[in-house]
């Protein structure tokens, strides 16, 4: 073993975590940064929650796949705790904890991590970043089309042009199978209709009839209506009489309706009667995002509207309604797709030393531009001019600042292009102008 | 109990822990994206690492303080692990891992939260965000004075006018020391030291002479040397002959030159020969930072130059030099200092529904203030105007949008400015004009 010998640790991440360095982490802030701007332009308010909670809080009524993927331990206190899996859980505590306090309609996001001990996947770690916004205390469908307007306006920041939001409404499919006499069927059907994709129409009509027990009519039905064919007009008429299925219609239409004045073009909305997003949570709107140009990673954003948020910690009922965007998958899958830029710095400028003497200066201008805001790096010694260079070049830099004893004499400073190799000479008041108009232009 | 009875479970966090509402998140927020703006307009890069990690790779060495505050458990692998308790320990390990990937000199920060399950005092929690920048890779003096920079212009980023940053050079103690025949008894010096706000200069002459077992005349000279009476000048003719001292010296005097060329008032700039912070990981400069409103909480930013960063990790000799901002403490001083806003709302405007059927356009018009860079809220029911009236007074909005069918019949809004009480009516094309004046003008 080398550390026995050379007594050294070896340098590593546990298997399921990763490190994040500039390159990448440049590009995680860049798509954080955006998520807040939109979230707060909504309203939406910011909220932080402890990393550990007691497990109980964590584990709810238990039995459930997550609870196998806890990170729980005893502290020091022989408390039995445990790191969170999402932020949903937490949300519900806090609301039931503070929910006098918060008062409500109550809106809020919170992008932090969470952690899962489940089987390493590509692209898949134990350590996230969830990116969650909701809006809670209100059954309102004006909550549920403002959720779509988020994630619409999320996606554009995001810079992204070509992506679909695929809606759905659970009230629809809840009526269709109690129409159909399959309410007691309701999981299977559900689990069988998730597998549409996978296994297709024929896959999924065996299913439904020698597993969960429908007849072959039934089934039929059930696939004619999570269809693409279907639109909101043939519900209405199919199912004229539930009452259930009316709710749902009503509330997505006027959800088309309403995204279309706001200002939403329609061929980025979709009825989607087939996407049910867990069997339990959801129990109104259903919202799956997916991008064009990207169809493999999944859907990028999700979510729906809930009953009750937080009946496991308080008799009050909180409805509410919110989406999470998968913001380190999408990272993920634009490494993989070698989408993210190459630059390892955030600040455009470096300026050069190579007269040590004039360190004042150096760092007097640098502060000058960093005022105007010009992110300037200084490079911290006087080495040779071309390897100072070469480091501006390996980091990204587009912009090198040189001045030797000639130019101080001069009061002047040489610009150098490091994309075009070009270089330019100004006074120091032409500084700023200068360089924002370079930095414009590429 | 309670639980058994209703089945409810109690929603509560662990000791030591907390959540934020929007109130202080707001602000905590606001004091981490200016900490990345400062840290980035100089070149710093953001980087992530793992919150868990191996325990040896956190331990080190091990019989540390930190140990015991570790939270540290297996996994399902049966591996040992354990939560984080800075991020210095994790920068070693990132940078003897990736070092030829990243280049050196090598600038990062690194914003994000720490685990010790140290007992709970008063503003002291379990989990807290560290806000470290560092810059590895160089000796150079330059480095030290960026840091300096950094600080300040930091702490001016954050609102604070009066602060005095306190510089010392680890150099100058280690000579004077060496100079009295004390080295041997270097760290029951620095700890006597330690402690001079504390039990003043009888206090630690007493702990020298009878603890540490040095002269009368050995104690009175470090007492003089760390004194107020100390500078720069008095240094270098006392200790003439001594190298170390020297150099601290002539790094220093380099320190207040450049400062002072790069526009940092020098009443903000403070020699403090007393100051050591923690007794070997430091080799150089060294940085402590006290607000002058706000003395009680001690240094909220420190930080200093070291040797060798990776050393359990790597062969590779990493000198760096770098400081922290005490941000989550400075968060807890000005929240119990009342210092922070009371407003609950990242958006300034509250678009009030008052008829249903108008949905579309009360959100297209939102839409419409957010692309204009006003964060607009939409109230999510047509309830009474007196109650959604409440609801932005109560969240902080300053200003509240009214339109019924009279003014979309004419095309016009009320502006109702909440903190005046008045209200103007303007056409929906003065909208994003009349708003920007009125939010300019509060």
């Amino acid at each position: 073993m080398e550390s026995a010998v050379s007594h050294l640790i070896e340098p590593r991440t546990l298997k399921g975590f990763r490190d994040f360095l500039p390159e990448v982490m440049l590009v995680r802030e860049r798509l954080m940064e955006t998520a807040r701007r939109v979230f707060r332009s909504y309203g939406f308010s910011p909220i932080d929650t402890p990393a550990l909670e007691y497990a109980e809080i964590l584990t709810g009524k238990g039995g459930e796949e997550s609870d196998k993927q806890l990170f729980r331990f005893k502290d020091g206190g022989e408390r039995d705790i445990a790191l969170r899996f999402d932020l949903t859980v937490p949300l519900a505590r806090f609301a039931a904890q503070h929910s006098s306090a918060l008062g409500m309609p109550f809106k809020r996001y919170h992008i932090a991590p969470v952690w899962r001990g489940e089987n390493t996947q590509r692209g898949r770690y134990r350590e996230f970043i969830q990116c969650d916004f909701d809006t809670i205390g209100t059954e309102s469908n004006s909550a549920d089309i403002e959720t779509l307007l988020v994630i619409h306006d999320l996606l554009i920041g995001l810079g992204f042009e070509r992506f679909t939001i695929r809606v759905n409404n659970r009230l629809i499919l809840n009526g269709v199978l109690s129409f159909l006499g399959l309410t007691d069927k309701t999981v299977g059907v559900l689990r069988a209709i998730d597998k549409l994709p996978k296994i297709g129409e024929d896959g999924v009509l065996a299913e439904m009839v020698d597993k969960v027990g429908t007849t072959i009519d039934q089934a039929k039905q059930v696939l004619l209506t999570v269809g693409p064919q279907t639109d909101l007009d043939s519900l209405e008429s199919r199912f004229a009489g539930n009452e259930s299925v009316l709710m749902g219609v009503s509330r997505l239409r006027q959800l088309f309706s309403a995204a279309a004045t706001a200002g939403i073009p329609s061929d980025r909305i979709e009825l989607d009667v087939s996407i049910a997003r867990g069997l339990d949570y959801y129990t109104g709107t259903i919202y799956e995002t997916f991008l064009t140009d990207l169809p493999g990673i999944g859907s990028i954003c999700s979510g729906g509207r809930y009953d009750n948020l937080a009946g496991l910690f308080t008799k009050e009922r909180l409805p509410g309604v919110g989406a999470s965007l998968g913001l380190d998958r999408l990272l993920a899958a634009m490494e993989e797709l070698k989408l993210l830029g190459t630059e390892a710095t955030p600040a455009p400028v470096l300026m050069t030393q190579f007269d040590e003497s004039r360190l004042g200066d150096y760092l007097r201008v640098a502060r000058a531009l960093r005022a105007a805001g010009i992110g300037t790096e200084v490079f911290p010694d006087a080495k040779k001019l071309g390897k100072q260079l070469q480091y501006a070049d390996r980091k990204g830099f587009r912009i090198a600042l040189i001045a030797g004893s000639d130019e101080f004499a001069k009061g002047v400073w040489q610009i150098k292009s490091l994309a075009k190799g070009t270089t330019v000479t100004v006074s120091e008041g032409e500084l700023v102008n200068s360089i924002t108009e370079i930095l414009s232009a590429s």
